[in-house]
């Protein structure tokens, strides 16, 4: 499968991406396999994250920039993630559907978010598909999350930029957007300056273009960076510019080493993050641990001891 | 030390909780010994949560709360939880300033947060003091935390009963408690019901009313339940009313089996997150692990090996 996914062959991308998905030993074990085997490629994608509460627009923002890209000669992946989604397997189509020009060019891959419910699940999975959409050669990878949780985190966690897309608000809807988004987002894009709208999308971009200038300067952006700007994915407005900002931005951290650094901070926060998970994972897969858990929480139920003296006792068996 | 705990002395249980306060591996197996020992008092306090944002006037409430329930030859411990707290010695004396009446009462126990600023750190302690006090005598522990991230849930996860205290506010202001606390929230009691701000509070009672009747029934409320009010920790109106009001709903949960439902229930989780925290704990206190993670983190960052493929190999090496 690792030479079809390499040459750029979306049936066996998607069927890779499947196999990182399973949580099957066998499966497993052949993905860290498959994993291993195009690590060598080297080919690195521009991963841009992308967050936006449902109403933004963010589907056709994807749609409209996607096509832009497309236009350009570029190949784009969307991968889409959703802890909180309880899809199944219908959402392939709803993803599709709801990006009905993207999904027919060839030069487009579009994948909808798994319908798993725990989040360290979907973050190494949606990781894995992030590498095997690398090693396909596409060029920009979208990771794209709805605005929940802790969802945003663990996007940025793996994106070289992150993106927040708004919709045009009231000028008192700043204390909307949570400060920690505000302080990973690279640019702030409000979505929908078209029409009756452009105005609120204008004065909604000049109070985040001001928001952002009273956070503090990050070692990793050249002058002018995090920046707002006014987009509409309708018209067309301003998505060159967006792009344009990207391609600086990425190419201004790649010049000054922060893309390398990033990239091998992130590779450390997830293979940590991984022992961590596959340790605990440990406490329910193996018999024998499970059955001591079970034991002694039926007698940490009763009261007959407490809870931490019955955990470290399980931790003694464990040594 | 445990018999002097046991027997209500003051200055052990603060020793006893500096105890269990310790990371230290000695200090530990003494804390767990301790536990141990007192847990056949099979002593229990009304263990009350209680959060609310700063400004709402919360220690002013612990403080007229806490004599009037020793104005009813009732004993009371109050514990801080404060996970984004960076103060160190001179919390003690803060915290018991502002309660200057309280901290002076011989029935009345007060400790503050430990500066600790590991929300699981704090949690296990947090906990394992509630323990003490029980096994002290006291009969009503109170939990006060601020309204800031997962403390809330954390405290609410080892009390019996969860206050939420609020200020007076314009009707607009609902959203800004979230949906998670008033789900968790068994008493609202609105401050500040005294002078001008007594219409306010009021309007703000009535809106909170109004949105925990919106909230479905739980199983383990009686009719009524959960339940909004006035109080002025200032005037002292409502106090005895939201006593009656706690006294009530433990009263039906005991007779009803929730309560050692709830206790059973809280201690099983308990244990399986003392189980993980030491799990974890062991990545880093281990030197050949943390060796090991160490050679594995440079391979990651160098990028010689993908981050699941270098936890994969991790986790054979701790089989």
């Amino acid at each position: 499968m690792s030479a079809q996914v390499a040459a750029g062959d979306r049936r066996a991308l998607a069927r890779a991406i499947t196999l990182v998905e399973s949580a099957r030993p066998d499966h497993r074990e052949d993905a860290l396999a498959l994993i291993a085997a195009l690590k060598s490629s080297g080919k690195q994608a521009l991963r841009i994250g992308l967050s936006g509460t449902p109403g933004v627009g963010k589907s056709t923002f994807i749609e409209g920039f996607g096509m832009h890209l497309i236009a350009q000669g570029l190949r784009v992946a969307v991968l889409a993630v959703d802890p909180s989604s309880t899809r199944s397997g219908g959402s392939i189509l709803g993803d599709k559907t709801r990006m009905d020009l993207l999904s027919r060019e060839k030069d487009a891959f579009i994948r909808p978010s798994p319908s798993q419910s725990h989040l360290g699940g979907v973050a190494r999975r949606t990781r894995e598909a992030v590498t095997l959409c690398e090693a396909a050669g596409f060029d920009v990878v979208l990771i794209e999350t709805v605005g929940v949780g802790q969802s945003e985190t663990m996007v940025a966690e793996m994106s070289d930029l992150f993106i927040l897309l708004l919709a045009p608000a009231g000028g008192d809807e700043l204390q909307g957007v949570k400060r920690g988004i505000m302080e990973i987002a690279d640019l702030i894009l409000v979505n929908k300056a078209d029409g009756d709208l452009k105005a609120a999308a204008t004065r909604t971009q000049a109070d985040y273009a001001g928001a952002l200038r009273l956070l503090r300067k990050r070692a990793q952006d050249p002058d002018g960076f995090p920046k707002a700007r006014i987009v509409s994915a309708l018209t067309g407005l301003g998505l060159e510019e967006a792009w344009a900002d990207m391609q600086d931005l990425a190419g201004w951290r790649k010049d000054h080493g922060h893309w390398d650094r990033r990239r091998a901070a992130q590779a450390v926060h997830w293979f940590e993050e991984a022992v961590r998970m596959g340790l605990l994972a440990r406490l329910t897969s193996d018999p024998e641990t499970a059955r001591a858990m079970e034991a002694l929480s039926q007698q940490v139920s009763d009261g007959a001891v407490s809870p931490d003296v019955a955990a470290a006792q399980l931790l003694d068996t464990l040594r």
